[in-house]
């Protein structure tokens, strides 16, 4: 591999002009430059990022835990965070806690002693206590933590309200929210909150279910929406909390002789590629995404800088009909 | 945050000694090591691995460039690599391509760049001469590429005639495979290899149809399969190229009025968590994700540690019979 010293020999001059025209510091003419630049092609230079990195306080990387990969939400997220960081010039530094408090922890660690510009947390069980030793910026999404610099979440109770008010306005009368997992805290009860609050004003029965910690991480909801169906036959319009558990519904639905949406009506959470991609396809409260990921590598950067950010950022989710409750 | 010097100062010791203990070199007593990592702890010290990867040749990180993220197979690669990855203790540094040739060759010399211990790269476009001037170990996945380091395929071929053979055996007549993208060399070309050479033998009539670039980078099927099955009333069974176009099928089909099985089977390919959450569950052949995703990082750790590698790896794959077919 070529190093700076190579290329100072081939072009003639010092390591030290050389190294001035590579981060651009005072005077150097067009053609020193043009020189330096001709030399580093020849040789294929590429500039060691870790050597120059040392230099500054932090690396234009950022660090980004989340629990699942390969769960739909999680890698619409990746993506788009991805995307946003890329036309920063950002890279990223990907790890998958599996929601373990451990490995969060661990992964903390190493982002640090990465010195990442920042990190972007979607934990299950993150706690404000791991995070006091920190001292890079911490974004947390869809997750508000005391000790985190900052919080991207969107409006979840509103999501909650919207999918009842679907739900009711299609003629259900006996709803069924499938939402989030018991003793933890997640987005998923502030969908019940709003869903629960448009129930009891316009005076409509609903069941809500809590999942548990193991249904999360592998996956997998068929036995606990057999046994609900099965104990209550009047269901006739469900929200579930994820797309995931939508599709899941559609299924169960299929195997036990119930039509969506002429027998049961669903409404799904996220508005995830999958959505579109069932038969038929789920009805579902969007999630700005795109907007969330920008946002939270924007506070990183911002953060990073020293600027002041919001501690606590909210956005807004919408209702999108599709067919399973048309 | 603590540095080297605060530990020393702290426990009473050189920074030599500090920096012997944190490397592990030569004879360091048992109550030293301890003082050390107590002085480490109180001070909450994050070694800077930045610093310590400039003394190695390359970092623990592995580069992971991939034209999309969002698609299934592809989310479901990243976290099985990420998965194995971290169990020997290696980073991903993330890059997603779009497909696009300018931004493979940015990311990879932003990997080299970034002394990264190899790259792993999924290429729709990758071409033999980008990598030639590489000094890093270059794994490609569903891609043999003359000038890599060592590729790792699964048998697309014997793929395409599983999937043939079963929609044979279960009495299909007329046949539809959806292949790889036209003018591009795809893993979908050797599936509708295998998949003609069954037919023919069979004397089954079949139509194969490929994609394009736009429809591969959009994930969007639908117009491309409601032309074919209105041009076409026959078709009795259908093998799509990926789970992913396979539940678009499903959708046509619902639009159409087609039952699928009972008017027309099929099969996808890749065995991705979608699969299973459609309805029906699509029957497919299984690509060993897992254990590509394994033998991808271990290439790369392999060939980083200056040892011989096999310069083309071929795993088998398997057909997953599920409702589609049944």
């Amino acid at each position: 591999m070529a190093t700076l010293k190579d290329v100072a020999a081939r072009c003639g001059l010092t390591v030290t002009t050389v190294s001035r025209v590579l981060n651009n510091r005072g005077y150097i003419s067009d053609k020193t430059r043009s020189k330096v630049y001709a030399a580093m092609e020849e040789l294929n230079y590429q500039p060691n990022e870790v050597a120059r990195s040392l230099s500054k306080k932090s690396t234009n990387t950022i660090g980004v835990i989340m629990p699942h990969i390969r769960h739909p939400y999680f890698s619409e997220m990746i993506s788009n965070i991805e995307n946003a960081a890329s036309k920063k010039g950002y890279k990223i530094l990907l790890a998958n806690s599996k929601g373990a408090d451990h490995k969060e922890k661990e992964y903390l660690d190493m982002c640090t002693s990465n010195r990442v510009a920042g990190v972007i947390v979607f934990s299950s069980t993150v706690k404000g206590l791991e995070f006091a030793n920190s001292n890079i910026p911490l974004i947390t999404v869809e997750r508000f933590v005391e000790n985190g610099t900052a919080a991207v979440e969107c409006d979840n109770e509103q999501g909650g309200m919207l999918a009842a008010e679907a739900l009711i306005k299609s003629g259900c009368k006996h709803l069924l929210i499938i939402s989030g997992v018991s003793k933890s805290v997640m987005p998923a009860d502030d969908r019940l909150k709003g869903f629960a609050k448009v129930c009891e004003e316009r005076g409509v029965v609903y069941k809500a279910v809590s999942t548990s910690m193991n249904q999360y991480n592998n996956l997998e909801y068929h036995a606990l929406l057999t046994g609900e169906l099965k104990l209550d036959n009047e269901i006739d319009g469900i929200f579930a909390s994820s797309d995931l558990i939508a599709a899941q519904v559609l299924q169960v639905c299929r195997k036990m002789g119930k039509r969506v949406p002429e027998d049961i009506k669903l409404i799904g959470f996220d508005d995830v590629l999958l959505s579109r991609l069932t038969t038929p396809p789920i009805s579902t409260i969007h999630q700005p995404i795109k907007e969330m990921a920008e946002m939270a590598v924007d506070l990183v950067i911002s953060s990073s800088e020293g600027k002041v950010v919001p501690k606590r950022t909210i956005l807004p989710v919408s209702y999108i009909e599709r067919e399973s409750t048309k």
